[in-house]
Order: C-alpha cells, then structure tokens, then sequence
C-alpha cells in the first residue's frame, strides 16, 4: 500500500530515527545551560549545524533551525522585508510560491508593505528576464521569492539565472528549497534559502532558514538568545540531530535515486495519457524534479478519483476544488492555466519500486472511468439547453467542477461549426477549466463576462 | 550523575518515548490530506488533544499545539492584545514571569503599545491586589500575564485569585503553566493557558496554548489553515502524541511524586543554610513547586560553583549575573530584592531518590568552601581602602560579582559602629547584592548614588 504523496512529507528515514534514539540520551538538555548536560545537547547541535550547513552549501553561522519550514519561509520574509524596509517596501513573489509565502506576502501587504505576483508560463516556469523586469518596472524591490522546484507539479526554476538578474540589481533572493534540498543543493547566488526536514525524511519540528552573510536582516521580535536571535523557542536538539543526518544520508544517494526515480516518471508521463483518455499532464516534462509527475482528467471529479485511488491502494494529492476544501483550484494550475478538474498529482518516495508505479498505471483507467460514469446521472443537459439564434446556452449555476464542463462536453456538437455554445456557471474552477478544455479540445474560448442572473457567462466557439 | 535542572528541561519519558516511536509510524503524513495516511496522522492528532485538553482542563477545541512553549506564549500574548486592541493597548505582567513574556511585553511596546510590571515581594508572589490595583490605575488593560509557578524559585502564583480579580474587572488572564503544568491542572477562571511539553517530560518542539471560547484573540499573521488557524506550519503529530500521552503519564503519579518530592526540597531548605554558612534560601517555603529550591551564597562567584558542583557530578542552574552571559542578575532575583551572587537553582526531576539529595547536601559545603577560597586572593582591600572623616571608602570600579560585596565585608569592620562605607562600583549585580548582604548582615543600607569617576557608590552604615 504505497503512498504517492512524497512531496507532501515522507515517514521518517531510518537514519534519521536512529540518530533522533541516539540523541534523546544525549540531547535533550537545554543546550543554553553550561553544566554537562547542556554542553552535549550544545556539541549536537553544533554538529548538526555543520552537517546541514555543508548539505545546503553555507557557513554554519548562517544557519538557522526553526520549528517548520513555514517558520523559515516567514521569518525569512518578513525578516529581509524588515531588515531593507528603508530601501524598498516592494516584495515580488512568483505566482506558483508554496502557500506559506503568499501568506507572507499578505501579512506584508497586511502591515501597509507592497507586494505583487511573478507569473509563470504553463509549464510553471519563471522566466529569468521576467523577474529583472518585475523589479524594474516598481523601481526596484526589498526582496525576490521564488521556489527551486514547484510543489505541485515539479517545475524547476531556473534560480541560479533569476539570482543573477535579481544580483545585477542589488535585490536579495530568497528560495524556497522545500522540495528540492533532499535531491542537492541549490545552485547560484541566492540571498536567502529555506527548507524543511520532512519534505528529506527528517522529523516533524525542523525546518531551516540560511541568511548569507552581509545581507541586511531583521526578524521580528519576540525573539530570545537562541538560534543567534534568528528563531525563539526551546531547541529541539534531538530532531535536529536527526534532521541533519536523515538530510546528509539521502544526498549520498539522491543522485542515482533521482535516475531511476526520473524514469519512473517519464513512465507515467508517458503512459497516462496513452491509457486514459481526455488527459492533460502538467509541468515541465525535462525541467523537473524527478519524484513529481501531475496530470489532470476531464470530466472527473478530483475528490471522488482520490477516493477511488485510495481504495485501490494509492494515496496521492489533487489541486482540484473540489478536494482542496476552499473551492478553489490550486493556485499553481491557475497561474500556469491548465486544467484543474480531476487533478491528480503522484509524488514517488525514495525507494519506490518500479512494479508499484506499473501496478499504478494499471489501475488509473479503471479508476478514472468508474469516476466519470458516476457523473452520467446528471439530468439531461441537452434538454435544458436554450437555442437561440445565437447559439446554445447551457445553465450550470450552482452546480460544481467538474459539472460545467461536462455540459458544455455534451452541447458543443448540438452547434454547427462556428456556431457558440454559452455555459453560465458561477463554480470558480470554470474560470480555468473551460479554457483549459477549449485548448484541450481545439475549439475558441472567446471570453467570459457576468452574466444577467449572477454566475459567468462563459462562450465558446466550435472549430470542429 | 544525577540532573538537577529538571525545571530546565527533562528527558523524555519514557512512556512518551513509546508513543513518539508508535506515533512515527501511524503519524508521519500531513493530518490535512484526504488520504490513508493523512486520515491516520489526523486521528492521533485529534487524540492527542482530546488527551491534553483533559489534563489542562478545557475544551479540545480550545487547545493549540504550537512549536514550544516560547511560541504559545508569544502568540498568545500578541493574538490576546490583537483581540482587544480596540478596548486598550496596555499589557500588565508580573516583574518574575519567564523572558518569553517579557520579550512579547517588549515587542507591543516596539509596536506602540503599553507594557507595565505588577510587582512581587521578597519571596516573588504577586499579591492578588496588586492585580486589580495595577489595572485601576491605568484604567483598565488588555490584558494581565501572570505564571502558576516561577521558574527560578518555585514560588506558586495565587492564580485563582488572580483570575478573580482579573474577571471582576473584564480583563482576560494569561497563566504561563510551564512550570506546573504537569503537576496539576491551573485553578481558577484564567483565560488563556501556555505550556511546553519538555517541561512534563514531552518531546522539544511542542507547546500548547489554550484560548478560552468567547475570549477575543487575534493571532499574527502570517497564518495557515493549521491548528485552527492559530499556529502555522507542518503538525508535528509524532512530537503531540508523545507530549499528550507523557502529560498523562506523569499525571497519574504526580500527587504521589510532589509529596515525595516536597520533603527532600524542604530538606534542602533547612540543611543549606545549616551546613552552609552566609547563604540566603530564597522563594516562598510553603506556596511552592515540589521540586524547586534555590538559595545564593555570599562571597561567591556562580559559574565558579556550578562548575565546582558540576565536577562532584551535580548539574544545577544559577541566576548569577555572571553565569547568565548577559552580566545582569537575574531579573526574577531583582524583582524580589534578594541576593544573586553565588546563585543555585536546585530542581529535582521525578524519580530523583533521598540519596541523590543527600549526597548534595553532602558536597556543597566544601564546593562553596573551595570557590571563596579562590576569591580570597584579591589585592589586599584594606590597604587600598580610602579613610577620611565620613568613613571608609573601597573602589571596586571594573570588578565583577561577587568582589564588591567581598570588599563591602572584609572593610566593614573597619569602620566603628554608626560608621559609613562607600562602595564604588559599576557591576549591575552590585545594585542588588550589596542590599541584600546588609538585610543578611544586620547593616544599614543608605543608598546609592553616580559617582563622579562612572559607576555607583553605594553606601553602607554599620550597625554592629
């Protein structure tokens, strides 16, 4: 019974748990107090800071532990915001962040500052020369965010090209390794990094936060003596511990484990769409991380697929409305606009045998086709449609993803070519999804605009 | 080698130790996932709370876990004063709470708030009064910190009391319960509760802040979709687990283990003094945590004891100035006018047997022996000291703790009864200890003023 869902966290290495036993006899002192117990919890942690600083590719004074890599991420942001508040107040963020930067940027926004989206082509990727024009058409930025690798569909950013636009410009960057840093170290010359140890095998509890020496900071206060005045709280000397060695033991084999892992990959990117018809993979095919592999199937319901995936022995993760509980699609497939119905993205631990993957690609049609007949009981759509000169005009009002573009799927050929189907529909995802299907389908998205009744009104043309 | 510094921290438990490794396997994966193992990691989640909140004495729902102690006090102080910003801006904490409180405190200022001090006595209570006066006087507060038990002398708090005087005038009560908490549940009708699990024998990493229903809290952004909104980042569902199950661990035996523990600190208590001479037992003797004792030695240089205990194998924290690398004493032994050279903070962790105490009490008079016995090699005072019509006067300008109340002594009897000795001095500690030697001494302290070449002098009138 595998779990595909690695990029959200991993169960603990077994390195990790041995260091973390080890260091429960050793390090669980406070490592501020000068007796013989403090000394060995200070010597463990000390150690651990050098192993992590020498993973991440940093002095160990620049090195932070903090409870989670949200922590980092915050504390990371609002502390270079803070520390260049009299230069700038402008933070630029890539549009396909992790959702802990976003939220920074709107407590940042909260406390009077300024911060505006990087967008992202439809494969997720920033392009380099679109981040030095960011900061130039604000004159200027306090600081740059953008992730090594996307979260939810694996897109690798080029970091080490938006460094030097953001360098040539005297703007620090932060990058989020959360995803990345289990697999290597971050290339270029970024400002600030943050990542978290359960994304790598490590503990819960740890995430950590590099600030280059040199660069103007200022984390916000409470703050006490610990972590350099970086992170408050009572060290958690034993995750730390096991958080270092769990990060230092998978680097020595990330390298040929993202081959073979990579491979797998391109087996489902390759494999899905030949076996399961009416389905987008997203992300970038060659630029990626070589565990995440997402793809997203028409006419299915994302939570109902996750569902009927569980049953089959998958666990895996959606960027779907409809199973992320806000009824909103994700914001990655919306910034890259790419289909967001039936999303499904496949996260491969370490170690994931190939005869699972295959198992997988086995199951996935019957999956998906057993979900999509479910949505057949839905009342006639064609005997609801309204023709006029105009065309045919679907009401879907009130009803959710992936419903309205299931009507539309089922009028487009009651049309003559050239000939409008209009679907009304008030479900957010239809603001993605209908485009998203016209580019699947070869047909004209002409526009979506309020509709008299409330919802959108959203048109489309047919072409074949 | 036995531990002294349990209120500092304690290893873990050992039944907390069975549910983190049991918990590690059922609760790596995010509790906010849909699938199997999030459904799982969700449950024990769920569990564990339910556990905590039992032994806190609240609603489940009213609990956050948070990553330390210092973090549920953080976000419980900012997010109380956040809910009640409209109604006032000041903040009123006792001068004894942990520098967790104090730091938040000094963070609202930094913000454009108000903080005040509610002050203790000599044995670090706060008079319930005092409460409600210092709220009157500035016509109200946002709200009032106030411990169940201090950190460094063990003193219990009348929080009850507290909360009532609190209440009778609409103002919430935060209680830190660090100290206490796994003792026994807070009385009384506070408002809001901090722990941290370390403290109980719970892995690091794992706080818990409890918001009563109704009461307005605003808490920091940035914020995520975790723990109600109320502290951000990845559950560390391993760490809750093995917090909540050791909390009710140490619970079941508490009343039993206090007694226990209550008589060998009362043993301390009256064989200090007794087999220890010049040394002032501080704290309240009968309103106290079973397993804190502390007492400060004249003439005495703190690190040089601790060490010199450290080396008979006894490892304990001081509150002296020059033990605590900030070169001020102890803001808890300020706040209660009692001496701080030669400080030691004994707190004997569950288990610790009568020998272990007894051995203590065995070496200590021969580790304070040997540290004044190292101080005695200072340049001759008396040959140095200042004689003229008003007295004696000793320059101990540059000289850390415990020298200026070393000089103080060995001059005093050179002056006749109703005589005066001036102490020069610039140590912060002096402020403290040279007052609290004449209490201890029978002398006169009159007072200190600017002395024309920096620092302070301080002087003394002989009384016998």
């Amino acid at each position: 019974m595998p779990s595909f869902d690695a990029a959200s966290s991993l169960p603990l290495h077994p390195v990790a748990r041995e260091a973390f036993l080890a260091a429960l006899d050793d390090g669980w002192a406070d490592p501020g107090r000068l007796h013989r117990e403090g000394r060995r919890a200070r010597l463990l942690l000390d150690a651990a800071r050098e192993t992590a600083a020498e993973a991440v590719g940093c002095r160990p004074d620049e090195l932070t532990f903090t409870p989670s890599g949200t922590h980092a991420l915050h504390t990371g942001i609002l502390g270079a915001l803070a520390g260049r508040a009299r230069v700038s107040r402008r933070l630029l963020v890539s549009a396909v962040e992790h959702s802990a930067v976003l939220h920074a940027a709107d407590a940042h926004r909260e406390a009077g500052g300024d911060a505006a989206e990087i967008g992202v082509d439809r494969t997720g990727r920033v392009a380099p020369g679109a981040v030095g024009e960011a900061i130039d058409a604000g004159g200027g930025a306090a600081l740059v965010c953008v992730q090594s690798a996307n979260h939810e569909v694996g897109t690798r950013q080029p970091v080490a090209e938006i460094a030097d636009e953001c360098a040539a410009r005297g703007v620090p960057l932060l990058v989020d390794a959360a995803q990345s840093l289990g697999w290597e170290a971050v290339p270029g010359a970024w400002t600030l990094l943050a990542g978290s140890a359960h994304k790598w095998g490590g503990p819960g509890g740890v995430g950590l936060l590099v600030v280059r020496k040199g660069a103007r900071f200022k984390p916000r206060a409470p703050l006490d003596e610990r972590e350099g005045g970086r992170s408050p709280g009572f060290e958690n000397v034993p995750a730390v511990v096991a958080a270092a060695a769990s990060l230092r033991a998978v680097r020595a084999g990330a390298a040929a484990e993202a081959a073979r892992l990579a491979a797998l990959v391109d087996l489902v990117r390759a494999e899905v769409p030949r076996r399961v018809p009416d389905v987008e993979v997203v992300g970038d095919a060659v630029r990626r991380l070589p565990h995440i592999v997402t793809f997203s199937c028409l006419y299915v319901d994302g939570e109902a697929l996750l569902h009927a995936l569980g049953r089959a022995g998958f666990s895996v993760s959606s960027g779907s409305s409809c199973v992320s509980g806000t009824l909103t699609p994700s914001h990655v497939l919306r910034a890259m606009g790419v289909l967001s119905e039936g999303n499904v993205r496949v996260s491969l631990p370490p170690g994931t045998p190939r005869e699972e993957v295959e198992r997988f690609l086995a199951v996935l049609p019957d999956a998906v086709a057993g979900v999509r007949a479910q949505l057949t009981d839905v009342p006639d759509t064609a005997a609801r449609a309204v023709r006029d000169a105009a065309g045919v005009t679907v009401d879907a009002l009130g009803k959710l993803c992936p419903l309205p573009v299931i009507e539309l799927a089922r009028v487009i050929g009651d049309v003559p070519v050239g000939g409008t189907v209009t679907v009304l529909a008030d479900d957010p995802a239809a603001r993605l999804d209908i485009p998203a299907w016209c580019g699947m389908r070869g047909q004209t998205f002409l526009g979506g605009e309020p509709a008299p009744d409330g919802g959108v009104a959203y048109r489309v043309r047919r072409e074949s």
